[in-house]
């Protein structure tokens, strides 16, 4: 099987949108050992489109074509394959109901060009789009599938991970499964990873290793070929004990979640709470936990004390500590994180203090953050970072440190309770 | 003049790097008018890029070479090309010399490899590569030029900058300037926003519409061709009343901004303040508006009260409120905007307390949102969201519904001060 990924919209050849779909298909495609030959990149213009696809079937039999799916005139993605394929478009009563559903949880009328996506291939198969208007599109003809995705990524990728995936593993009819462990590592750049296992990386060919730079951190994908799912888990542990024993300290998770799933889940494993005081990073750690479903449990609460006045009122700072060493300082972490702890009567407290710039504060560096760390009995802890980059990179990268601080000390077990 | 990009890595179609550089030169390009009609990847595969050539010389008179000059063995762009257009290929004592210095300045020798870098288009010309030892090449043949650049963007780049978009202006000659004026909504769906102003989009050629649609919101981009600013201005001006006439209430910014860029725009404006007491949103609102530099003059600061115990006991909502109507009401959002504000003595105050599901609680339906906008002087206001999607949409766009209430408030002028 040969791929070839199209992408199509106007604003991806006029450079508004980065076309980040043949990526992340691409990358796909290889876990699931089909070679990606081919990426394409059209406008919104039929006969282009027409030509492309064309081409495409000359070259490649599993052709994905992403975007031109949404209600609007410009949107001709499936009119054209039908055109091209000579294949015939019928409305699908199951499309349609999910259709008036959707617009009537936002009481809305279902505008008149909706109903166009509910149009499929009479000899395809519909994939239902959990997320969005438009269905996902699978159609084979002439030894060539043809599969066709919403352009919104909250739309494409749940699309695939439910839906294509599993259509491809049955097409794929492989006896051997493909099993995916991710490694998540933060605090070690993607190089200097890549440099620490460059052996490895180079030898081990089940399962085969990867790198791939996060938005901050970075994955270590090992996939695994195997008949059964213990077997893949014996060839994992094969190689396991060797990354850990060169990374160990850095790598977070092997399921593939966030810094903030997995303080979420040692948190509630041992029934303990945080609290959070934020300066620099304006929020953003609270927001961090609270996207984990159920974090009520654990989160009491956060302080936003972005000015010196709400350091002092809210969560008790004194004044003259304020004007003695300033707002960005071990002291005001340290006193920020242990008031915020006790007035939240939670277990542990993170504070967040720095220069997130893009202008230095208090005679102090952009990107100088001190991060404390204050728990129930203990002596408070205060690190201190020096990061670069925007003001949001910074923003991100001390919210993500305070996470990965906390998980540090969590993972340690020997706790309070 | 029509472009193709061709972008030349096996990294690329397997997934390991995002392609970043077709959308680097297509906004490039856009910017000089002139206009992109395809991208294209491909592997280190010489027969495969020889193909993709052929056919780029077939729809293109401007194609753009990305990747492949490098000194490895699997980097064959240029001699695809040479073979291609059946032009000879000879030494550049130039490059030579740039090699020797680029590798004595390293105190290293230079790999034999790289001299293959040295070699040029007998009849083409050469861009300096001020960052790397690849030069970037260009070529015309049968009134087609092709443009090879090294695939590093840290080369690319600066190349682009200094030689050749000099050189593309140098060929284009133009005097047509392109104005961009992009439009944002919040509220209203990309598909109603084009039902709304269908006529103007099909109609309307200088300047031209469209719509994008944005992971919150949708922006209506107009581009104008004018031959100066102030044409392009009016050229504006000429829809711009019909399109606030149709769509007004909605439209928050005509300069690309964010709504929490609007909402500081505003507030600093006035010299007004506001603070956030945040239940659903867990930070999210605060984090928001701190991802604007200078932001700590508009906000007071925020309190993530996710615990009934934290909004009795930080933000002094009684009790027996919280017991008679629920965390997410109408009377507690009332309350902790009112309350907020007060205590963090700001002009304003929003709340947020929602159900961001996936389970629904206190017997409400997930999706549900109440905010609450407290003002000083002024009769508290509170507003009832009903959201569709995962956790984290529910909270982006409940924080996002936040700001924009407040900019609707501020936009009217009749302030307190």
């Amino acid at each position: 099987m040969q791929v070839e990924i199209i992408t199509v919209g106007t604003e991806l050849i006029s450079g508004q949108t980065l076309d980040r779909h043949s990526h992340y298909l691409s990358r796909e495609c290889f876990t699931l050992g089909i070679p990606v030959h081919y990426h394409t990149s059209v406008g919104d213009h039929p006969q282009q489109l027409f030509e492309v696809m064309k081409l495409a079937s000359q070259r490649a039999n599993l052709i994905f074509i992403c975007g031109g799916l949404g209600p609007t005139e410009d949107d001709l993605s499936k009119e054209t394959l039908a055109q091209y394929l000579q294949e015939e478009l019928i409305q699908d009563p199951e499309v349609v109901a999910h259709l008036k559903r959707f617009f009537q949880k936002r009481s809305a009328p279902i505008p008149i060009n909706n109903f166009k996506q509910s149009y499929v291939f009479k000899n395809g198969i519909v994939f239902h789009n959990e997320h969005g208007t438009a269905p996902g599109l699978a159609i084979t003809k002439n030894q060539v599938t043809y599969i066709l995705l919403p352009g919104p990524p909250r739309e494409l990728k749940p699309m695939f991970e439910t839906r294509v995936r599993p259509f491809l593993l049955e097409k794929l009819s492989t006896e051997a499964k493909i099993v995916i462990r991710n490694y998540s590592f933060f605090d070690i750049g993607e190089s200097r990873l890549a440099e620490v296992l460059n052996d490895l990386i180079r030898e081990s060919k089940n399962p085969l290793l990867a790198t791939y730079a996060l938005e901050v951190g970075v994955i270590l994908r090992a996939t695994a070929f195997a008949k059964t799912e213990a077997e893949a888990e014996s060839l994992f542990a094969s190689i396991e004990d060797e990354i850990f024993k060169r990374t160990g300290n850095y790598c977070y998770s092997t399921e593939n979640e966030s810094l903030e799933q997995v303080v979420f889940r040692l948190l509630s494993k041992q029934n303990l709470s945080v609290a959070f005081a934020e300066s620099c990073t304006g929020g953003l750690l609270s927001h961090l936990l609270t996207t984990v479903p159920g974090s009520s449990a654990v989160l009491k609460g956060g302080i936003v004390c972005y000015t010196d006045e709400v350091k002092a009122s809210l969560v008790q700072v004194p004044h003259d500590l304020l004007k003695r060493y300033g707002a960005v300082s071990f002291q005001t972490a340290k006193a920020l994180a242990e008031n915020t702890r006790a007035q939240l009567n939670a277990d542990f407290a993170v504070s967040t203090t720095g220069v997130a710039g893009p202008s230095s504060a208090e005679g102090k560096p952009v990107g100088l953050v001190w991060i404390g760390l204050a728990e129930k009995g203990k002596t408070t802890k205060v690190y201190r970072l020096d990061l670069n980059g925007s003001r949001e990179r910074i923003q991100l990268v001390a919210a993500k440190y305070a996470l990965f601080i906390l998980q540090q000390r969590l993972k340690k077990g020997e706790l309070l309770k």
